[in-house]
């Protein structure tokens, strides 16, 4: 596995690969490998010639008062995971390289943006965007692999990337789960041991949800629901919900009555550290 | 020369061509061609294997009160003249097809758009920069090329290829002008012939102050050297200043003194009809 590290190199490697006829994934991602980063990167070596996964805590998509400097960072570790799927380059590059002094170009995805985690992170898929923009063309993949577990970017992005014609395919990945239901993400990290038996709140939620959805014989209001998902989560001592939606799947707006097509959304901070992000479909069959 | 009228078809061709190795450039229009769209093409092919020139009245970068329905438009005509220069493919979307329901997704270059024409045209960059993005991902090109006349849409997408990793080379061309010395522009067909003597302020302006320029013996104040200009211009009954900026080359900043990287930027209203820009170095060996 190669390890690169300048937009300029990235960019000479896909051109060349271009050139070749090879088919290029990208998988982006924060760093701190997880299984779930794992099959993303398993999905991308089935799906193209030249795998590439990007490394970069994008300091454009967090606030100022978030996790940018606590963030994990561990490059050995990762690159050992990475090289350990098959992975051909794992491109890390530099804060200076991707900022360089005089940036000042934006990517927004208005209407989706706005809601849910926009709300709670304003200017937060403002970051998201342009920096995925920035890593497509640097990379120039055929596909670019998103993991469902950030639903509400991996809607943004679609979004942008039909508005804007990339000429790249997004697929998105189903979230990979702990035994105990809870989804993997790099910041439960920052959860001790018991923490992580309180941040199992969030899929008792979804599988209490699901359960109220499918036991429904008439049409269920999604505020109703709403406010039970809350009372279910805050039940458990240091768990706080941040938000609690139900939404269509393709807009992200508010369902009126829970259907086939409604997803509940939530974020929910573990004793007042701790900001974590589930989701799922209430009513189809997509597995949990 | 082919005509393509859908973002789909000409992606498709665009992959044909990369596939076939072929090099691509594309020369963004709004129509109603006129030499100076006639030079860019001509450069086009010149430069590359093959020349896509869009044709789009792009909705998203006229304000409300703006000349989008009175723009001039003559498909049948453009087409002749395109095909005249040996164009492969005029490609002429629909607005509908550019900007279906739902389209949400913008491109901003935040400080160099904010100035001169953006304080004037406000959101008009916007709309370039996402038009011009949306152009690019759907053609492929390997260069783009942009007249100086519209010297600030210039900057503004050299920072935004630069700032995105744009895998695009953005050349620039010489803005044409009449033997009056009036840049030529689409807009000049609203000037009846009394006015076309009118507009020629801009161009007598611009050898007044570069005259000025470079008959001075000491550091010129940009700001005095400004309002001579405006004196000059506004002397003309029906000529009125919207601005007049000298600003640095790169950064659109004003100069506090006029000096090798100095460019005079200005916007003139002809009888409170016709809004006209023009441009020029005032102390490089710039060509008029």
């Amino acid at each position: 596995m190669q390890l690169v590290h300048t937009p300029s190199a990235m960019a000479t490697l896909a051109q060349q690969w271009r050139e070749q006829g090879k088919k290029i994934a990208l998988v982006p991602t924060m760093g701190w490998f997880h299984e779930g980063h794992l099959a993303l990167m398993r999905r991308a070596r089935q799906e193209a010639d030249q795998v590439v996964v990007s490394l970069f805590v994008n300091p454009m998509q967090f606030g100022p008062h978030e996790d940018l400097t606590a963030y994990p960072r561990d490059l050995q570790r990762d690159t050992e995971l990475a090289a350990g799927v098959g992975v051909d380059v794992l491109y890390a590059p530099s804060v200076q390289e991707m900022y360089p002094a005089g940036f000042q170009t934006s990517v927004r995805v208005a209407r989706l943006g706005k809601g849910l985690c926009g709300a709670s992170r304003p200017g937060h898929f403002d970051g998201v965007c342009t920096v995925v923009m920035k890593l497509l063309h640097q990379s120039c993949p055929h596909l670019a692999i998103f993991g469902e577990k950030d639903f509400q970017q991996l809607a943004v992005i679609r979004r942008m990337a039909l508005d804007l014609n990339l000429p790249v395919e997004i697929i998105a990945h189903p979230t990979v789960r702990e035994d105990s239901g809870l989804a993997l993400s790099s910041r439960n990290k920052y959860l001790r041991p018991d923490e992580m038996e309180q941040a199992r709140c969030l899929y008792r939620a979804i599988v209490f949800a699901r359960e109220k959805a499918r036991a429904a014989t008439c049409a269920l209001p999604a505020k109703d629901l709403c406010r039970e998902i809350q009372e279910n989560i805050e039940q458990y001592e240091g768990c706080k919900v941040d938000f609690v939606a139900i939404v269509e799947n393709d807009t992200l707006e508010n369902c009126e009555a829970v259907n086939e097509n409604s997803r509940l959304i939530m974020a929910v901070t573990i004793n007042n550290k701790v900001r974590l992000i589930d989701n799922a479909s209430l009513l189809s069959a997509e597995l949990l």
